[in-house]
């Protein structure tokens, strides 16, 4: 497969969107990141998206938006996995730019959620489970993870209070993010008293819901220096994938062996890692996908960052701050970003890439050359691995 | 790209099947087709589905069905083009794999669709069109292919029942295919007396929904010979994929400058012609995407088989027919073999494939060497075309 690059990142504020439908906030991404590529078009357009069936009562998000953003004819698909659905739709906009069936494409996520009644968002958000296995015994996604985060504490010993770190971080870093949902700074105090909402799992441990879209162009790097020469851009460093995996587990969490390892994010990590020719050390930023502060840990430990059961402690021990060793949700995460389902993977890899040119305002880690985003369907069923490269 | 050959396929009958859930249906589709290839397992599964989040409460299909085929930590997504997700789920492995990212990869398409109310079926049906301009109205999916065909009766002069043959001959076909969901030879009696639906499109216009799952495996034509030599099954002639190409337009119907013309059928089938060395005059067989006959009419006028405003010719002088000299639906098409929307695209593979390797009993085109299958999401909004080739 040809070596790939990101030319144009695009995104559109993390809110409670009632003023613009699907297709306008996905839009609006989308020229945002054909804008940034000084591009007008590309070959394809490969939208993530959970639940436009089930909230907005739209299918065929591709030729809706091909159209919608003036990309006649153009080939356009809906990829959905879940909340990783984003990471899932580059994977696909990765194969078919690096397959040289296509010349470019767009990798979009998308998603409206907090227009409908919140039941309703809550049951739609519960097809991401096992709906024969898991949700028909009254669970709802946020209890399946309060279940997993229950026996984490049980096995591992950890304080609730040991995961603080986790969520005062991402809301830190938000602060610097004009796109993030929440700017609030929290402390331990707050993290403490924070209303309940799945115990362990409270308000403070779970990522707000919300609308908004993300975009990235992708091209080769073989074309990429006309091009951008003629964009005016080539002062910025070219930011490559240089290691894209996605790897599956069971749906459903009590089928798995170990409930408190992520099989698919080390396997998936593990494929990046090695396409990258890079380990965990070599990683100067990781965009995790903290939904719930539970999923930090097991990622960052699946992932080959701590020791497994030791996830916490990187949060305890300042590691995971744009300053520390392993800087996580370095513009908000899910946790104060804002999580639109369907979009966040391509959320991350925008910020990814935010970080790699220097564009992290705020919450820039020094020097970075190399940073990871992870985006997780299901409670860990679907993980896609991403590790972009700056060649300066 | 690397050159692809299908060397398994897969399929359930069409049915109204409340016995088996969504995950059994589609697994039995892909076990059937990993049988068919003599393999036990491939590196990615692409699963093409419309609906089942809103009528089955579960998306994460791809997590869901590697999972339950066995197909452990195995790359695996679900495809969403409304009725063209079949078609879109193949483009996707053969990029997967034509990339060299995957060494193999199972596209299979999935739907359950009439365990729910009918109402209900028929309000999730018209997400495939444009929510915020065309359903709005009051329109549904069926309400607009009427418009469509009103609108082609009227310019081009043709009388209702011209478009009988369609039907006729689709019908004919199935009493061969033990799949179909229909078994029932028609005549024009029949026809003229059918139910109207909506006007002018009656009963024996309309293809029926179902419940079903057909499936396909996808590998490189270099690592073809060890693997069919060891599995014994080099007797059969290797399909080639020697065309793939996906197209959009408009999703709204009345967005388009000519309501009657499939532009994104014309642009797919020339892509898909120029890659496979072909014109029209060279294809031996055609399965249409006939969901509503007058959809069959637009489908050989874009492809070239017929000039504009002439598709119904083509029935009239008996040349649709498998003796005939374009012989389409030969196993029953959407119209009688049935119309499990997400699925229809690899069912009209698996057909295809069928064709090509002389097993289409009774319906058997002789000597098929190039067959095509034209699969369409939305009124003509997502339309992937392919070409298969028999090596022989």
């Amino acid at each position: 497969m040809r070596e790939l690059a990101i030319v144009g990142i695009g995104q559109t504020p993390v809110s409670e969107n009632w003023g613009q439908s699907i297709r306008e906030i996905a839009g609006e991404a989308i020229l945002y990141a054909l804008e940034d590529a000084g591009l007008d078009s590309t070959d394809g357009l490969f939208i993530g998206n959970m639940l436009s069936g089930i909230l907005s009562k739209q299918e065929s998000l591709g030729a809706l938006l091909a159209d919608w953003i003036g990309l006649k004819h153009t080939e356009a698909v809906k990829i959905e996995a879940a909340c990783g659905s984003g990471a899932a739709a580059l994977r696909m906009a990765i194969m078919a730019v690096g397959s040289g069936e296509l010349d470019s494409a767009i990798a979009a996520g998308v998603e409206k959620m907090t227009e409908t009644k919140g039941t309703e968002t809550t049951a739609a958000l519960a097809t991401a489970a096992d709906a024969d296995y898991e949700i028909i015994h009254g669970l709802s996604f946020v209890g399946i993870n309060a279940l997993v985060m229950q026996r984490y504490l049980f096995e591992y010993g950890w304080k609730h209070t040991d995961f603080a770190p986790f969520s005062i971080n991402a809301h830190a870093n938000a602060m610097h993010n004009p796109y993030a949902r929440l700017h609030e700074v929290i402390t331990e105090k707050d993290y403490k008293k924070s209303r309940m909402i799945s115990d362990p799992i409270n308000l403070l441990d779970a990522s707000p819901i919300g609308d908004g879209a993300a975009a990235v162009v992708v091209v080769p790097v073989e074309e990429l220096h006309p091009r951008l020469s003629a964009s005016g851009r080539d002062h910025r460093p070219i930011i490559t994938i240089a290691g894209s995996a996605l790897a599956t587990d069971t749906l459903a969490v009590h089928s798995r062996s170990d409930p408190l390892w992520l099989t698919a994010a080390e396997k998936s990590a593990r494929l990046a890692y090695a396409q990258a020719g890079v380990a965990p050390e070599d990683i100067d930023l990781f965009e995790v996908h903290d939904a719930f502060s539970i999923m930090s840990a097991l990622s960052l430990e699946a992932c080959g960052f701590a020791e497994r059961g030791q996830g916490p402690r990187l949060g305890l021990e300042g590691m995971i701050t744009p300053k520390g060793r392993i800087p996580i949700s370095t513009r908000g995460g899910l946790k104060a970003r804002g999580h639109p389902v369907g979009a966040t993977g391509i959320y991350q890899i925008v910020e990814v890439v935010q970080q790699l040119r220097g564009e992290a305002a705020g919450t820039q880690v020094d020097g970075a050359r190399v940073g990871m985003a992870q985006n997780i369907g299901g409670s860990g069923a679907t993980i896609a691995t991403h590790i972009l490269k700056a060649l300066r």
